[in-house]
């Protein structure tokens, strides 16, 4: 099955509690294709300038990322500088410079307007909507969006959201988007904006899912060293929809599967800068952490003598 | 099993978004010994003031609580005073008036001496050893804790650590406890204090199990309207050893299924103000819950062709 992502292709200057780096890969959509990259291609649509480095679009070429619609255009790669405090659970943006993504206007190539699966990143709701119309059948479609779209392009983020089968927004998001405060409440409002099917995540907690009556709470990876969260978002879509893609199908079991993966690469994304551990990730490590999940959330029925006597 | 408790009977206060009460029954001892009925009965050690409501203990009693070792003593009954914030996490304590507690010395009459399964409420560490001292085998004792002891009292609760089974801790009084900002890393050096097992609360979240090289991590029950924290820890440590001791046995596949019964017993603890959902809560709503936990976390194995091509 045919995946295509539309987002952006990033050189991050990143300071945390553990060092900084100056212009590391980074982009939504770079972490988004090398996560799906293990279960399949992926379509990337996006933007760099003259200054990108080739060996950035050799690694993901390696990875057997589709780069035909990645367009160099004439300037520098967007650039994005963050902050991370002791607790790594927020970023605080320092700097951001759009360079060529100020005037991205997306273009599919001809080839991938067959596309069925397809992921917006975290971009303008105007152009996540330019991207769909330009792909004839979409079968799911799944979107990623932020505080500052949820509060300055509000009307826009609606229509798109009508257009879209799934969600993926964190707490805080979701509570704004809502207007509700409860996670719970506020995911059953967003399921009547037009989505199918909300993903909140929540960082080092896990991830809840809504889907109708369907709701599947599916806790983080306990990490004990985090060193970069930028990505992890954009990790769990990646390793989300290049297994669904992979399945072709969205039965409630296909997506619980989807969402443990998800968090497996999410996991494993953030264990180093950038996307140097997804550099070396292996399938057969994506397995074992995901049956380690297995083991991690299980626990049996209750014995049928308990509850008995007072009860 | 026989299963001891002591703690605190309180009068509480509330202010939530939701309302206010005044004077209503509360509580470590409380919660603990009400939640642990359902599997059992429950010996409380606590003491009230000539002016505790006779209804209360009534209550207790119709509920099979164990009253012999809660003592009345001359004066006014311990008395707590808290507001809760919007996003009801976090309780602001208004006022406290300790009256008979602050001259509480735990006595366990004879009857409760062959007590086997100890749960020390968040009381003071030292009070916590006197009780430990008049049990003469116990077979598995858990402690609870708070922010207040882990500052003041940091050598004493260290004392009682040490001959402890279980701590049950929220993040932040595990991060305080340990000097150690990842939880995870956290639990595991309160592991090297003397517990063999570490519970951490993470409220909404669920709660992380730590024992050896075991982990477990459930997530709490999804719950739309949360109206009245307090006694949500008391309530998952009264589930959680109640069917412990109902068991008799500590073999890991039990300790999960107790901690899934913990997160039933509070996620119920929370929907009423005070004890007031405890009073109409059956076994089967207990069992009902838990088989939606179960349902909740469930995902299956990955299939076999995943992650074949490009991995």
């Amino acid at each position: 099955m045919s995946l295509l992502v539309v987002g952006s292709v990033a050189l991050d200057s990143l300071e945390t509690p553990f060092g900084k780096r100056e212009e590391i890969l980074g982009g939504s959509a770079c972490y988004f294709s090398t996560c799906a990259s293990y279960f399949g291609p992926t379509r990337v649509v996006a933007v760099v300038g003259e200054d990108f480095p080739r060996a950035h679009l050799d690694f993901l070429a390696s990875r057997g990322v589709d780069l035909s619609g990645l367009v160099k255009a004439p300037g520098k790669t967007f650039r994005w500088k963050g902050r991370y405090e002791f607790d790594l659970n927020t970023a605080h943006t320092l700097d951001t410079q759009l360079n060529v993504f100020a005037d991205f206007k997306p273009e599919l190539p001809e080839a991938y307007r067959d596309s069925e699966y397809v992921f917006l990143g975290n971009i303008d709701p105007d152009l996540q909507r330019q991207v769909l119309d330009q792909v004839r059948a979409p079968r799911f479609v799944a979107c990623d969006t932020m505080n500052f779209w949820i509060a300055s392009k509000r009307d826009s983020l609606l229509e798109t959201l009508k257009r879209v089968d799934l969600l993926f927004v964190n707490d805080a998001e979701a509570r704004q988007l809502a207007g509700e405060h409860n996670v719970i409440k506020a995911a059953r409002k967003i399921l009547t904006f037009g989505p199918r099917a909300v993903v909140v995540k929540r960082g080092e907690y896990g991830a809840l899912y809504f889907s109708g009556t369907e709701v599947f709470a599916a806790s983080a990876y306990p990490l004990p060293d985090v060193f970069d969260p930028t990505g992890a978002g954009d990790s769990f879509a990646g390793g989300f929809m290049g297994y669904l893609a992979s399945r072709g199908k969205e039965e409630p079991a296909v997506m619980r599967r989807a969402i443990v993966l998800g968090s497996v690469l999410a996991s494993y994304a953030v264990e180093q800068f950038s996307l140097e551990r997804l550099r070396t990730l292996t399938a057969g490590e994506i397995r074992a952490r995901y049956a380690e999940a297995r083991q991690l959330a299980h626990f049996d029925d209750l014995e049928v003598d308990v509850l008995g006597a007072l009860g």
